[in-house]
């Protein structure tokens, strides 16, 4: 049994569709988990049936982080916030994991600041899975954007975490490195790449740096950017995927088409749903003394479900534990 | 008239490809250009007709710098290359662009070192012209990949750079500009957003931060990375879209719908054609004093043609007087 706290308040669809996806993982069959859904009681009791799964409790926290507000300052001064309170639920031992799909650096600075870093991690690092199109496979990218302007040695700890996770995610008992550059050859890159590559010689799976063109591709397993590059990286995937689904339906959408239009559409919609945020199951924050799962901000309740089982595989299968055991093995 | 030499030995499909398109660009009624064509004269003329247009000369040039090729120590060693006589033909007064398609890197080093850069230009940049899928408009990034740790000061100037190319390019009277960063808000970036965020305030047509996702989207005319972030997007963007492509194409493959997917394909692939490499029309090397366009490492003849479009474009709006102002404008 494990106990998953949810932050009913975080994310632009909050907190009806959150509360939605807390009660859709609360009643499913193949988990066996207590929800713990934290929010406003106010907003969030009304949005529930009268009669809530045994499994599934309450808790007030009457406070909001909104998505402009400033990540530190909004963690020190809203103590009584869903978010916070749902750091502090892992942190007394009232939850296992806590999810959340509301301002990323406030997520980010809530369990920093509740739970510490794992011993030997500088940074944390948001490891985001990555859909690879035609395929049942996925990479992580390691930074997502938890830590821009990382040293070198960071990138090299953030490899050995991505590894780590991904040996519990994927179920891949080898997984293979690659280092975001702007070339293949190790003598490619900005002083950060060229600082970190021989860090990386030693890190098992490495193949070497990996170009932009290898994300979502089969190419390794995990990738490792900075925070930074790492965002801009996933946005301009997700915009260039949104502007040729967009040309692709405006063709289909000529009156020339219009008899066969529907069936392609579904297809293709089908064929494209893994690639879609909700399913790809969320992010988890590499590096504190915690699980925690970052969904995307526009999460649907199928988003927070699916999150929702990513933070209950984690805590079975001891990541934190894990995690600890690889950020020392560099030492 | 306008005279363009054109680097036969440059590209992954030289010299067949480009001397193919250096063939038809000499043959186009609506070009008013002369064409010099340099390369090894064993390789290239075999594939030219006995009888040459008059507005086309082969010039020899015994040697060939290669991709893997050390970008400066190839232009200091292989001075009887392609490439190097390229540059020296636009020094020299006779040719007033240059094309080519080879080694990125040796490309710029070559306009570099022969022509020497704008005053007040502290590096050069690419300005590469990003398709808007749906859209006759069109972006430049700015730097594409030409200058990797640059200093704050140096995203501003290649804004303003960028922005006195985008009127000669698009004919935008007054093109907007975009910092590409991991968040709109002013305070959000790492070390080197942060810093010439500031620096942007005073540059005509800024609309502050943009994000991955407005790459390949109406949003700023002009979006400036460093050389380093620029490649990864660009590289990410292609990465995507050839992903998608085959997922759709596999999807319209099924044989449930083989009897339609023939004139669908046919309209994907018209609709989708001004997204390719091969008709954006090459990047100008912006800051160096001459016209240097880069076409992309694959180019094909077509890709070569709009590339001699691109740079007799550049000349006739004496792209370089502009850019000079452009430099000293914020001086």
């Amino acid at each position: 049994m494990t106990t998953i706290a949810i932050d009913a308040m975080g994310g632009d669809r909050a907190p009806a569709d959150i509360v939605a996806g807390a009660l859709d993982a609360a009643r499913l069959a193949d988990l066996d988990i207590d929800v713990v859904l934290i929010g406003d009681e106010a907003r969030v009791l009304p949005l529930l049936p009268s009669e809530l799964p045994s499994n599934l409790v309450v808790e007030h926290a009457p406070e909001v982080i909104e998505m402009s507000d400033d990540p530190a300052a909004a963690i020190r001064s809203k103590r009584a916030s869903s978010l916070v309170r749902c750091a502090e639920a892992v942190r007394d031992g009232r939850a296992d994991a806590m999810v959340g799909a509301g301002n990323t650096g406030a997520t980010m600075a809530a369990a920093l600041l509740r739970w510490g870093r794992i011993r030997g991690v500088n940074r944390p690092a948001i490891a985001v899975p990555l859909p690879i199109p035609g395929s049942d496979r996925k990479q992580l990218l390691v930074d997502g954007g938890a830590t821009v302007d990382p040293e070198p040695a960071w990138l090299a700890q953030w490899a050995r975490l991505g590894r780590a996770y991904a040996t519990v995610r994927f179920d891949t008992a080898e997984p293979t490195v690659g280092l975001l550059s702007n070339g293949e050859e190790p003598g490619k890159g900005d002083a950060l790449r060229k600082a970190a590559h021989g860090l990386f010689d030693d890190i098992p799976g490495f193949i070497g740096n990996v170009e932009g063109r290898d994300l979502m591709r089969a190419s390794a397993d995990v990738i490792v950017p900075d925070g930074f590059t790492g965002n801009v990286a996933l946005k301009t995937a997700e915009g260039a995927l949104l502007g040729i689904a967009g040309m692709v339906f405006a063709v289909l959408d000529r009156p020339e088409f219009a008899e066969v239009a529907d069936p392609i559409k579904l297809a293709l919609l089908t064929a494209a749903a893994d690639l879609l945020p909700d399913n790809t199951g969320g992010a988890l924050l590499l590096g504190v003394q915690g699980v925690c799962i970052i969904s995307h901000g526009s999460s649907s309740a199928t988003a927070i479900v699916n999150a929702v089982r990513v933070a209950d595989q984690s805590v079975r299968a001891g990541v934190v534990d894990r995690l600890t055991e690889a950020a020392g093995s560099a030492v």
